[in-house]
């Protein structure tokens, strides 16, 4: 542990006759729930130092910070930007256009940055990496995808030698924790989970970004990127969110043998032996009720890999929270650290700051790759809706999926209501390019005999 | 991808005013399933190039072997060890004695050794880290532990921030592929479901090292040293096999809500807060049905990793096989390879081999740190016994246990045989200490109401 107000040593102000073992210094953009728990993992790390940190509001009452470290608070960025002991720039302000502007800052003024940002690492990678690259300085952000779950890292250096076949992500824990309530709670309307979950500070005020998919979006463009060494912008992810699904769809997803999840999906496209683009987007998914990522309930986050060496892996854990976004952010501190220690041993006198080996990112352009458009891409569907309970809707439906080449696998009335004679039918087809299937929903929606097109839903994991 | 036979550059030859881009050798040390996978990946990869390859035989029939590398054959390691123009030295051979020779010369040699050699690893591992830290450069072993799932970078870098409450590990894929199948058929025989898994190549002829707990002892003597940075040994590390479960016992896990799992734990004994010592250890406990390591079936391996940080997390995959073995293999390839560019990009004219920031093991000592003998470890406990049907037994059974400080948390019978008057008894119980679990089943066994105590298993995540 620093005692805190020791005076400290670092990379910039190190001699070679002193024989004091150097220490890190750190930056602190930002104590909030993260920085917190950042600041004491950090604190518990022999050869870190914390220096400075910005705050917004240094008046505000803060238990977790030490005493003598209230003279490290500062409103002003500048002072930790600039502080020549400040060897690691932690970024944990939030929001987009400011983070990005510091971390812009900071990577030019020589200073490593660690990050949990996804907004600006989805939105600004490609440019912060080339500049990070230009000053040789590291630009590391395991805590913007899935929490505590390493999966930059791993993806990065581990599973290096892969040709990433798929990647399909659970990245939201608010989604995810909603999708698990409706599917325990028989009957759970999305709106009261949703207020249950905004209840249990599971889910923000706004839940736009998480309910419709955004926050996904950033990070499937990320992973994606790490994945296949192109920027893709989440912009141009394809994204539905959850906030259509109904108690029917949740039992009828039982009753085939799945569960629904929000999938964030990345692969090559048409295949990896075939690579002409990329398809990459979030939407609803069922799921097979055996597969790994069906079991993933409640807030938790986990992430399938499949590569053609490894095979099928995955990652399983708290995909956000102040201790596990934490200790991801501290990892990559370490990192850095390890790296600026070991560049310290090498040659004590001198030297610039150095990027850690294995933890360039680089692409080839700054312009985002195209993502194939939704049309193009190749899902099997569940189409659920309700006709006229009249004889001859089967085959009306079989002719109307037929003539646009949609090969059905399985066809289900579930029930009948004699008051408004009606039944409820669910569709399974075999996998089919989606301009096709929206061709066949065009006929179907056109059929005398259809009342209703409810939902249609994407299935993982399908032939 | 390299042209076999092209002259290569590598870190020994490069020279200053040369404008090629520098490539790195790779001399392997055995060309078997796992050495063909990491051939095929190396030469995949820009940058690599094999220079030498050891193997016992050189007139074998090798598909994977492209025709110009015939010649990189030889059956004198010497040739790879000693060749300037390797860098890095792959340990493919398998078996203890001369693979932990050859890496003791490799490293010696100031050669960076990738190896996957678990037994090596568990048992010379500080000896071998040591002389690795001496020399400056790297032993990198991803692909001793749990084939392609990434844990051994994830729990040394990405997971170093936090203090590891507990790992648990489904470290050998055939015994949960054997347990899987007895759960699923019901009624299957251990010996029956041994020989299938033999059958399909999921167990070898003498499956002793498997079935007994032993290899996954290596494995987590290995994680526990990683996750609290001192030297286990396998020797000390506490096994139980799984030959003696029997379907009556998979039936009755089930029908209390569990699934049985051949588990290795470490954790800090007593408590992560309260480190006297550490508990690690290999043997079948009862999951409960929700965990997610009761959901890992058949061959596959998941490693359940508990920091205080973190909090829960999971690295699910194959855990052994070829390619997913050659692929953590690689990855440790390609991140000694990165640290060896960056290191040439640093200083062109000199230098030598490096370590790679963040990858450095390091002991306090290269003695066995002591492992927390069994008895005294804590454990909830199902027991399984008959009984004569008469009355009083449960009372008997009640007094034994609750004598020794053994409390109860259910007790079942479950059916009785009317032919031999016998009664099949279920007791749980609350955690206790092991010694005194021990005392209360020598008391059970004694009772004249006793016929026979079949099976005593601990039960996972239990208070």
């Amino acid at each position: 542990m620093n005692q805190p107000g020791t005076p400290t040593m670092t990379t910039q102000t190190q001699t070679c006759s002193s024989e004091e073992k150097a220490t890190i210094g750190i930056g602190l953009l930002g104590l909030g729930t993260v920085g917190t728990g950042v600041y004491k993992l950090v604190n518990r790390t022999p050869g870190l130092d914390v220096i400075k940190i910005a705050v917004r509001d240094p008046g505000k009452e803060r238990p977790g910070l030490l005493a003598p470290d209230q003279a490290k608070l500062t409103t002003h960025v500048d002072e930790v930007l600039e502080h020549p002991d400040v060897a690691i720039v932690v970024e944990l302000m939030g929001g987009m256009d400011e983070a990005y502007r510091v971390i812009k800052q900071a990577l030019s003024a020589g200073k490593h940055v660690v990050t949990a940002n996804k907004m600006v690492i989805a939105h600004h990678g490609p440019e912060l990496f080339a500049l990070a690259n230009a000053h040789q300085v590291n630009l590391l952000f395991e805590g913007a995808v899935a929490g505590g779950i390493p999966i930059v890292l791993p993806l990065k250096v581990s599973l290096a030698a892969n040709r990433i076949e798929q990647i399909a992500g659970i990245l939201n824990g608010t989604t995810n924790y909603i999708l698990t309530r409706m599917e325990q709670d028989h009957g759970l309307a999305f709106e009261t989970a949703l207020a249950d979950a905004q209840h249990l500070g599971f889910a923000e005020a706004d839940p736009t970004a998480d309910v419709e998919g955004h926050d996904a979006a950033c990070k499937v463009a990320i992973l994606g990127s790490l994945a296949f060494g192109k920027p893709f912008s989440p912009k141009d992810v394809y994204t539905e969110g959850i906030a259509r699904l109904t108690p029917a769809d949740m039992a009828m997803a039982d009753e085939l043998g799945y569960r629904i999840r929000l999938l964030a999906l990345a692969k090559p496209w048409p295949s990896s032996d075939n690579t002409q683009g990329y398809d990459i987007r979030v939407h609803p998914m069922l799921v097979p009720a055996d597969h790994p990522l069906a079991k993933v309930t409640f807030e938790n986050n986990a992430i399938w890999v499949q590569g053609d060496a490894v095979g099928e892996t995955m990652f399983y854990g708290k995909g956000a929270g102040e201790l596990p976004t934490a200790s991801a952010v501290s990892g990559d501190i370490n990192l850095v650290a390890a790296s600026l220690a070991s560049h310290q041993s090498d040659s004590p006198c001198g030297g610039h700051p150095t990027q850690h080996p294995g933890m360039r990112v680089s692409f080839a352009s700054s312009t985002p790759h195209p993502i194939v458009p939704i049309a193009e891409t190749t899902n099997a569907y569940y189409i659920r809706l309700t006709a006229n309970d009249v004889p001859g809707v089967m085959g009306a439906l079989g002719m109307a999926c037929g003539d646009c080449d949609v090969s059905l696998h399985a066809v289900l009335q579930k029930g009948t209501d004699e008051a408004t004679n009606s039944a409820s039918i669910v569709l399974l087809t075999h996998c089919v390019q989606e301009g096709k299937l929206q061709a066949a929903l065009d006929r179907i929606r056109a059929l005398p005999q259809t009342r209703d097109v409810q939902t249609v839903l994407r299935v993982f994991d399908s032939i």
